[in-house]
């Protein structure tokens, strides 16, 4: 809770017991930002009661700050109460908020809103709602300035004036032809500082960068970031634009394929909603199928034990079965040393894809690297898993056993490195998201590869 | 590598050979992004080439583009090869992006560039180096549109329109009083719809959001976010208007956050270059720590074992060496289940404290989840444990394993569960990166716990 909210909060239930209007004094002063963080924190049918109070344009202000699921909620509840209010407010919201919005009603709340819209407004959304979802035109809005090439710098500062209040950002317009096809672009710094005189064409920039409808936000968001822009143009198959992308909503997708990527890479699906408000089961189902992988993934490791608890045993039963139970001491800490190894590995490499710094091209370099940094990372923990052994009381064989450790850490580090560095370029390479090779599922194979590694080792150094 | 680049370097390569100034009108149309990207495909000395041959100010809009490390080494040569131009380029560059090139410099480098300078802009440039790294101070720029508050409207786009090449963004301009004390905000789009006879006191926007100069670059990216601003004005202690922040720079940070935070849950210290320059040493550097420590952490696991062989061999020598080899061969699945589910529930629960959806107070309602899903992934797993030990060839004593196999996979996984999302809370109460409680740590924890768990109820049921 921010502070504007924990000291309004008191002051704001009350109001809305008795008299709401006195609000809209109250709030007039705050950005929409705080309000709707104020609002959060009131119980459901308070909001209401001050969604409802508030002149219509605050209210839209208000809920386009709100998170996802209490704007839901809420707007849910206002439509079924005070349909004609929800109207208001839908028309008063920016074209990408409010469809947004409308996609996560239920169709006959979504139906009875978009009949009471106004019918250009209502074929908007629903244009809108068509963009398959993290699309680019799935998060553009469709109010922009777009100026005939041949108006004048006066025209286009009128119109610009004129049209200010409703549009997303002016800070950045289109300058189209009679079809409407996209021929550059003209920021609002340069209509203040050209001549008055001057045409559109002739002050625009017609090397404009743009994403088609269908691209991936990802893309859309990685062309802002590069190319510093406050509005990225989104433009149909003939280059019509048809809307555009503004900087802040590329905040959100930044950081929502940041979660997304997160949760990949801890072995979770990702969670559409909050944390807080996902559903028991809706954690279950993100988790479970990971979950279940992994575990048969493991089966493996209990089969490759058995197999070398037979092959050992088979050799001098007596003194075998001391070093047996002396070798499985060591398990759990070898093949987790390949298993962190991997992980890290891993991390890195995933990363460096995501924000574009290496591709499964620079597979040679990398493997190549991971190499002399997993080699001297196992020089370096074999030395500390040998002093383990030096100072562990219950060993027989003392320095067959140090062998063995040094050997085995040593190779199964390198062996974590490789793997956690290699899985994700070669899913990369065939088209699946390197995230998927989570930190786990990157263990869960080296300890695979660790226990085969270390048994032979073994094998060779103690019998 | 771009499209663009891919069909340029032949040509550019080419004329760099032999007439290096025949690119300017080349590159003239192109976007400085592109045009960096270009640039960092050649090599460093046609790349140094290019940037002697290119008008300054489209030199200085290029080294803006290019990659820290790239964008070093270039000017580094730069420096020792020909000063002057190297001064006129810093002189072209943005505040920020040339502050921060010159910190990456040599003390002797950055000296001889400082000292050839306008002594004022070399001024500002030692102001901003004195930020401390990753402050609001370190990001912003200091080229911002002030206005006197008592100046007209008419006035105010004069003087954007004089000023306008050189800031960073004339989108947002911030009214002054005569001490230069931050009064208010007043948007250009503002002042092209207020009436020309207004004055900007009267027109601007009082309830400003700020940021002190010494506030954390992640406070600044999540208030720009929070409340759509392109700008956000940073003040000193007197509340007088140092710098700004603009959203581009944002974008920028939100990556490097995301990054660090992925890194430090993989058990990686954070690195500050990318991964394929940062040399072997540092990448040793950044993942060694980490690596001992987890694995003199894993130490315990072979005390644990031992104490097990030990305490269950007391009891019945003859029958118990079978069964202790066989609970051996299930160690690695029952606690990696664990480790598994623990780095489940950490991964969610420090992304969902990252993007601000939970605080550590919510620690109850949390963990009174994480039970749930824990309990509910334990039965799940438990099943396939079962399932495993059925098909087992060379198991004896079936149905009590099997037990024991669905009683330790469901405890492992719950304590994974809980701990995994307590320890990252936790973290976050007592003012640690909560992202340093890696998913590697999380899985080393519980493979501790898990240990204790499997052999105790092995204890009770098979002895």
């Amino acid at each position: 809770m921010e502070s504007t909210t924990r000291l309004l909060l008191p002051e704001v239930t009350a109001a809305l017991n008795t008299d709401p209007t006195s609000l809209v004094e109250l709030t007039e002063e705050m950005l929409p930002a705080d309000l709707a963080d104020l609002t959060s924190a009131l119980e459901l049918d308070l909001a209401r009661t001050l969604v409802r109070a508030l002149p219509v344009e605050i209210s839209a202000r208000l809920i386009e700050h709100l998170d996802e699921e209490f704007r839901r909620e809420l707007f849910v509840d206002l439509v079924s109460e005070a349909l004609p209010t929800a109207v208001a407010i839908t028309d008063e919201m920016a074209p990408d908020d409010r469809a947004d919005l409308l996609g996560e009603l239920e169709p006959e709340q979504r139906q009875a809103v978009l009949a009471d819209l106004d019918p250009e407004e209502s074929k908007d959304i629903r244009t809108l709602l068509a963009y398959e979802e993290d699309s680019a035109g799935s998060i553009m809005t469709t109010d922009f300035v777009s100026l005939a090439s041949n108006e004048t710098v006066a025209e286009s500062i009128e119109q610009v004036r004129r049209t200010a209040r409703e549009m997303e950002t002016v800070y950045s317009a289109y300058a189209v032809d009679s079809h409407g096809t996209l021929l550059g672009v003209v920021s609002l710094r340069d209509l203040v500082t050209a001549p008055e005189t001057a045409t559109v064409e002739e002050i625009m920039n017609p090397n404009i960068v743009t994403a088609d409808a269908e691209e991936d936000q990802e893309e859309v968001a990685r062309l802002i970031a590069k190319y510093d822009l406050l509005a990225l143009p989104v433009v149909d198959r003939t280059h019509r634009i048809v809307g555009i992308v503004t900087v802040d909503d590329v905040i959100d997708v930044v950081e929502e394929e940041a979660t997304e990527d997160a949760q990949r890479m801890g072995a979770v699906e990702p969670i559409e909603q909050p944390y807080m408000t996902t559903p028991l089961l809706g954690l279950v189902r993100a988790r479970a199928p990971w979950l279940v992988i992994l575990f048969v993934a493991q089966f493996l490791t209990g089969a490759v034990l058995a197999h070398y608890t037979d092959v050992l045993g088979l050799e001098d039963p007596e003194r075998v079965v001391a070093t047996a139970a002396m070798l499985m001491w060591f398990v759990p800490l070898i093949i987790s040393s390949g298993g962190n190894a991997g992980s890290q590995s891993a991390t890195l490499v995933i990363r460096a894809m995501a924000v574009g710094e290496v591709e499964p091209k620079d597979a040679l370099r990398i493997l190549g690297k991971e190499l002399a940094v997993g080699l001297t990372l196992g020089v370096l923990l074999a030395a500390f898993g040998v002093a383990r052994i030096l100072f562990f009381d219950e060993l027989t064989s003392v320095a067959a056993m140090g062998m063995t450790m040094a050997f085995s850490v040593m190779g199964v580090v390198v062996v974590g490195a490789l793997l956690g560095a290699g899985i994700p370029l070669l899913l990369e390479r065939i088209g699946v998201d390197p995230a998927v090779s989570s930190t786990p599922f990157i263990a869960s194979l080296v300890d695979i590869a660790g226990l085969v590694i270390y048994f032979e080792i073994a094998r060779s150094l103690l019998f």
